[in-house]
Formats: structure tokens, C-alpha cells, sequence
């Protein structure tokens, strides 16, 4: 059965900017369904901050094996609900492909605990992203580098927890580095996070840039996951023979 | 200068059972604070969840530099704007200890992104402490493990990040483990999370869970932090000579 | 095509002593191969030190996916240009795993860069195996914990590096605990220790056991690995038009 | 008490090469060491290939503290005793800080596990140092990047297991990227790799390098170290009553 994944777009500077829209008529996030699409393994379809529950109903949620997610100019209006939804579903399995200036959106931050800030320029300056493990299964295909011919800056320090793997590092025209590819686990759910993807250049057209989607998808697919009762505490009864004993709180009664 | 160094408790038990407050008359924060205080390098001071902005008012948490949280029967009473205060000192670089039942606190969720549940048992049975790196730093002084008479069992699954350290693992007499010692960085601060500590039975008063806290406030201690500044996110200037080039969005006007 | 394995055996043991001859009667390493061969997407084979090069000549590596390692009284027979050879193919991205005393195996050392010791005690105790995360690979199928009824202890401190993520936990009746499952990227290759396997128990024909050992082959199985070339340095062209400049050594010369 | 420090240099470069010499006229070692001393909690000496046991006899490794790495033209006349003894001492808690080309030394590649190749270019340009975390003890007292303005070029694919801290990440005038500043922990050693230092630029005199070098020596120094008992394997007591059971090997006898 084919990876289920759900591109979710924030759609605002596709509706709002010419030049947005002139690189993405249908909108970014149909641009990267429609490139993940080209891989039999991978069944795409798309949801947007403007449909009803942003388009990630639990119903649909719980079809999806990935999500990924792109947003930038309206962070803020996404429903905190939603948010915690989909982390409810990472921390079950699902797997999460975070892009660009999704960096600084809310369930990035939930999952990261940190402020997850960078710099940035936008200067349409050339990007060489360094595959750092060429063995990693999300740099299949690649080079042992790839260019980014206009790109906004996204630069060091970035506010994240240490990765559990680095994956690439970006060197840019203007000076900066950034690890533009780095994994996470949380909870039963793979999270990568990928930057390359401004809106006003036309990164997701890019050929190396879409064998990273597709690479990602794949790697972020949890085969394995398991029902959100995992993931709440619960009572234990001992494992092996003992007398309970010691104090109890007092407003409990006298322990038996 | 000494650690400054904020006890914070929730102060519940203590108030409203006969059982706890029979351990710990003056709370369990007054407990962990005296013997923290035994330590010469370490000033500790209390702070309790029924004071005013629950004792950690900006201008407090800007003199403190390692904070540690004991919390369990109100973590919901806790106001979201002190967490989000004490996640940007933390990620400033002051230092947090969590403790026992602080697995469920807002901010040590906040912090790691995860459930942060597990398993429990409430029977008095005996917990042993092990030592899994005697080299670091708040292992110091202890022998291979130490025995926790009576304890509340904390089993595994325990659905936190992948460590930076594994300090402790505990064995308990009714067949569980656990991670009952671990380290985080969060941008500038550093996190440990150590289990023993239930209300009911005399934790605090043991000479090496003591040991312990004393080597968690030095070892959380950063002498290095940074302003909020760093944290938050700015445009860079370049720092190669560039040509701007490339689209902009079409709402900001032409790129001059 | 099935993932191709290679179970390498001391093969000492099962000459030498008739316990273990009984549990075992054609080697550990049949036994472990034909438990790999229940599925049908591994292709087990089996190699052992007293062939010529141990039975894992260059031709033979070459064609080897995933390598799994087991050795106890014999570590110091393993010719070290073998051992040499393994590591070579385990950073261009063959997968290994390392079983119970293996641990001391040169392998294992050589690819952690630490002592690799532990406690140890032979008194067939009861061991609990704790699952830490339900969701990683290598623990599908399995329950919250299962049960080795007879085991060699195996106890913390044991001296490895911070693991990559720590998919299992051990209890024994004797107060000890373990990590005993514990993974590790080195090159290109995946590395998993797992402990449970003592030759004079029937460890090898725990139905859990066995469900471990070919998940462990399936999550070390890296698809994507490089020739041996990429983890050799080399002298890179610049990538971006640069002057030479600078000094360099004077017995090469003045720079032109 | 003052840091205990050994400033090991091959020594190979400055006596051969004039151009070396003329920057260096007392050897690397002792720049580097010079550099450390003007910290009054730091006590450096220097050892040299070229002394007998290459200067690092059992008496002098057991009273230092930290020792720190620069070798290139003559990894291979290091005695693989010395390389052992050293790493034994690593392992029982001294700091390690391998520097440039240290990266391919003996010692580097025996505790890292991996090939620790990387691609080089000569060429005397610019690196930009980035601090990725600005929090980090080994980045006190720098900004937000520092320059060397003519470096040799390091650059990725570094084949190193990923780092516990990636603390610095360099970018090159020639288009590559590398992280080049790194932590580890193995046993109680704490070891960083900091790769600027090439031997025909002045390097050790750069400002901002000196004071990486010294937050180093400070960040790996390990006041908890342990004998070297506790890297051993070791049999061990039953701390819950046990009753063995189970076979055991039959050459030992029947179980008691």
C-alpha cells in the first residue's frame, strides 16, 4: 500500500502575490503533492489552513501516514486544537516532513521545546547543500552536494535540540552555514525538518529538491505505530510477587 | 558567587495531608532547599504555587540560575504565561531540575515535545538506583547504585526524547525499570530530570537522592548564558560581498 | 531480493562442551540462521572462525547486507585484518549485529572506541526484557516486556557510548538492569547490540528472541550504501572561483 | 588546583620545513602551549613524538588532566602502545582535544570508530567559524563567527559518528562547509575535535583560536574521573537473594 501523505499548505501568498502565484498557480502545496505523486510508493493529496479544521480532520488523520507541512505568514492562525491533534498523531507514529519557514511554525515548536529561530536574508543568493551522510537513506539519488541557485538565507544559530542525525549542512554566497537537514524522533513519530523552500523562488520545481521530498516521505514512514494508549500513563501491577507496603496519602484511607 | 538557585514546589500534599506534612512539616521544597543549602557553592531559596505569579516574577527568574520543580496534584493550576517565562530563561541558560511526578509538569512537557507518561505503582516497594556512568558529573560521590527503601515504582515505557545522557536507571522489586536520571540541552539551558521523590515516603531525606539534587543544581549550573536576543529569530546583513537578485513578493514592490 | 546474512559463530563452545552441544547441536549460529530463515525476506547463511578466514572473505562480504556477530571464549583468535575488513564493509553500509558476549568481540570495540565492559553473573536468573520504545523496528511484535526465564546476567555499568536510541532495558532477579538493546550508526552502517544469548541456556529458541534477531536484520538493513571510496579523504577543486594564496609547505615549493 | 595540561606535538613539520619554522620557530606545541598558559587555571606542558615513549610515559599520563592532539606527516610512528595507554586514560576520565589533522591520528580514529576522512584543499582561504551554540562552555568569549582569514580547507563528508554537540560549523570561500567543531564523550573522557590549524598559516596565534583552545582544555577537563577498576569487566554478587539455577558449562562441573 502506497505511503498516505498529506500535504498541508498555509495557501496565503499563493492568493495574495503575483509572484508567488506566477511559480505556483495551484499553490505550493499541489506543486509537492504532485512531485511526491511521481513515486508509486507515495499517494499525495493536499490540505490547506482555509478548509474546515484546516483540512486534518481526525478521520483524515487517522488515514495519514505523513504529513507534511509549509507554512510562514499565518502561524498564528492556525488552531491550537489542530496543533495538538497532529502531535497527538507524531507522537503515535505518524511520520512529519516540517519545510522551510515551517521552522517557526506551532507544531514544530511544540515538538522541538525550543524557540527554533535563525537568521535569515533574502537576497536570491546561491545555496550549496552538503549531503553530510551520503548513506542516509533521505540523501538517495543526491550528489555529494546539490545547488539552490536563488534562495533566501536561512543561517546559523539555529535554536534546535541537538539532531539525532545531521543530514545537510547549506553553505551560502553571503557567508552563513545552516544544517538545512536534520532528524528527530518524537514518540513513535520520525520528524525531519528540510529548509530550502522560499516562496518567491522556484525551489519545489527543483529536481534534487523533490528526490529530498520523496527521500523523506519514505524515511518518515513508522510502519509500526502504535494506538495513542501507549503514549498516556497508566497503573502498573507488579510484574513480579510483592507486599505492598509503606504509607499511602492519608486522605486515600489506611493502605490494606 | 554561589548558585542562586530557586526550590520550586507545588505545596498541596503538604497542606492538605496528614501523611505527607508528617514527613516534610515545612514542605517538601523547604526539605530539598536545606539540604541544597548544606552545599556551600549553592544558595537556595523557595518559591511555592499559591504565591503570587507562584514566586517566579520576571525579576526573580532573571537572579536565578538554576530553578528545580517538584509539581503533581495541580500542574493544571500552573499559569501558561510562568511556563512560557520560565521555558525563555531556560533556553537563556538557567539551569532545570525536574523532579518525580514533575514528569507531567507543563513546562518539562513544553521542553521535551513528548507525552512524557509512563507507569506507576504506588506500593512501598524498593527501588535501586543504578549508576549507568559513574564518571559524570552528578553521579558524583555515589557508589555503583543506591537503594530507595520505599518508593513509588516510575517503569518504562517513559515517552521522553532519546536522551543526551543516561545518568540512573532504576530496578524496582516488582519487575520494572527505568530512566530514572536524564540530560537535555534546551537552547542555553541544560535539563535533568530525576525520578525518586514521592510524597509519601521520606525521599528527600535520603543522604544520596541529596547527593544527587547538590550535583544536579552544579551540573545545570551555565555560567555562559546569553540574552533572550539570541533566541529570536533576525535579518542578517551579508557577510560575503552579494549582489541581491532574484524575485521578492510582488506586495513589497520591486527589489531596488 | 532478501536481505543477505551472514550469522558468523565462534563455533567453540558447541565442540567443546556437551551442554551446550545439547541446547545446540548444530552450532548457535545454525540455529540463529534458521530462525532468520522462518522469513522470507532475509536469506540466512552461516560462518564461523575456524574456516579460512573465518569465513568471511572479501568475495563473501561483498555480497553480505547485514553481518550478525557472536563470540565468547575466543575473541583474541579473530584475525585482525578481518576485523579490519568487517568495519571497512560496516562504513561503506553493511549492517551488524552484535549478540550477548559479543560485546567484547574486536568488532564491537573497535567500532565503539570504548572498553565495552559489565557486570556478569552466571546463576540463571530470571530476566525481563522491557521494550523502552513500542514503536521502534526492531521491537514489532512484541508485548510491553517479555520474559528470558534463564539468563546470564548481564549489568550496568556498561561502558559504551551514549547509544543512538535504547530500544530495550533488562530487570534481573538480581537487582541488576541493562541496557540491553542499544543501537549506533558508524559510517555507513548500523550497529545493533542486543544481549540476551548465553550458550548454556536455550536462548536462541526464545520465540521472542527469535523475533528480535530478524527485526534487528530488517532496521540494519541500509539499502543505500556507497562505495568504500566516500570514506576515504581526498583533495577537492574548489567549488566556488577561488584565488590560491598563502604559504604553503617549503619543500613543496613556491605556490604558482 | 590548575589544569593539569600535555600540548602533544609530532614536531615533524617544524624541523623539516622552513616556512613552518618561520611561524612556528619553537614548534607548534609550544605556541599552543603558551597559549594555554595565559590562563592561570590551566598549567600546560608540551611532549613530542620524538621523546622517549613519545613523551607520554604511564607517570607523566597519570597526572595530567588533559591532553590535547596535533599530528599529520608521522600518524603512523605513534606506537600503537602509546595509542592504547592513551585511550585507556581517555576512558578513565582525561579530557582529549584533537586538533586539524589530528583527525586522522591513531588515538581519534581508535575512540571514534569511523574512517574520520574528509576532503582538504590548500589554497589559503577564508573560513568563517560559526558558533552554533552560542551557550555552548567551549564558545565563551567569541561572537556570533570568527574568521581565519587563510585556512586550509576541511570540508564534508567528515566521516565521524554523529556528535554528541555540534558546537562549530566553518564555511569556506571555495564552497564547502564543515563541522568543525565537535564533543564526545567515551568512558569518562570527555573529547573535542576543533579542525583550524593548519601548519603554514599562523593559525595557533589567531586570537579567537586561542580561546577556543582554552575553553576546550577547560570544557574536557573531568574533576570526576575513576580508577581504571571501573572499565573492567567484573564478575558480580546478587544483590536481591537469588537462588542460581540453570546449567552451566559442563567443563566446570556440575552447579554447586
Amino acid at each position: 500500500m502506497p505511503i498516505r501523505t498529506v500535504v498541508w499548505g498555509e495557501n496565503v501568498h499563493e492568493k495574495e502575490d503575483a509572484t508567488v502565484r506566477g511559480i505556483y498557480p495551484k499553490g505550493m502545496h499541489a506543486t509537492i503533492a504532485d512531485a511526491l505523486n511521481t513515486d508509486a510508493d507515495i499517494k499525495a493529496t493536499t490540505a490547506t489552513l482555509d478548509q474546515p479544521e484546516h483540512g486534518l480532520t481526525e478521520a483524515r488523520l487517522a488515514e495519514t501516514d505523513v504529513l507534511t507541512w509549509w507554512g510562514h505568514a499565518a502561524h498564528d492562525k492556525v488552531d491550537n486544537a489542530i496543533v495538538d491533534r497532529v502531535a497527538q498523531r507524531v507522537w503515535e507514529g505518524m511520520g512529519l516532513v516540517v519545510l522551510h519557514s515551517g521552522h517557526f511554525s506551532k507544531i514544530f515548536k511544540k515538538l522541538m521545546g525550543t524557540p527554533c529561530a535563525l537568521q535569515w536574508r533574502e537576497a536570491g543568493e546561491k545555496e550549496r547543500v552538503w549531503v553530510v551522510n551520503r548513506n542516509h537513506p533521505i540523501a538517495q539519488g543526491l550528489g555529494e552536494s546539490f545547488v539552490v541557485p536563488e534562495t533566501e538565507m536561512y543561517g546559523e544559530p539555529f535554536s534546535i535540540p541537538e539532531p539525532m542525525e545531521t543530514v545537510f549542512i547549506s553553505w551560502y554566497d553571503g557567508g552563513n552555514v545552516f544544517r538545512s537537514g536534520v532528524t528527530y524522533e518524537r514518540g513513535g513519530g520520525r520528524v525531519f525538518y528540510f529548509s530550502p523552500g522560499h516562496e518567491v523562488y522556484p525551489i519545489y520545481h527543483n529536481k534534487d529538491v523533490q528526490t529530498v521530498l520523496r527521500n523523506a516521505v519514505k524515511w518518515a514512514h513508522n510502519q509500526a505505530r502504535f494506538p495513542a494508549a501507549q503514549w498516556e500513563g497508566r497503573m502498573a501491577k507488579p510484574y513480579e510477587p510483592i507486599t505492598a507496603k509503606g504509607p499511602t496519602l492519608a486522605s486515600r484511607g489506611p493502605r490494606r
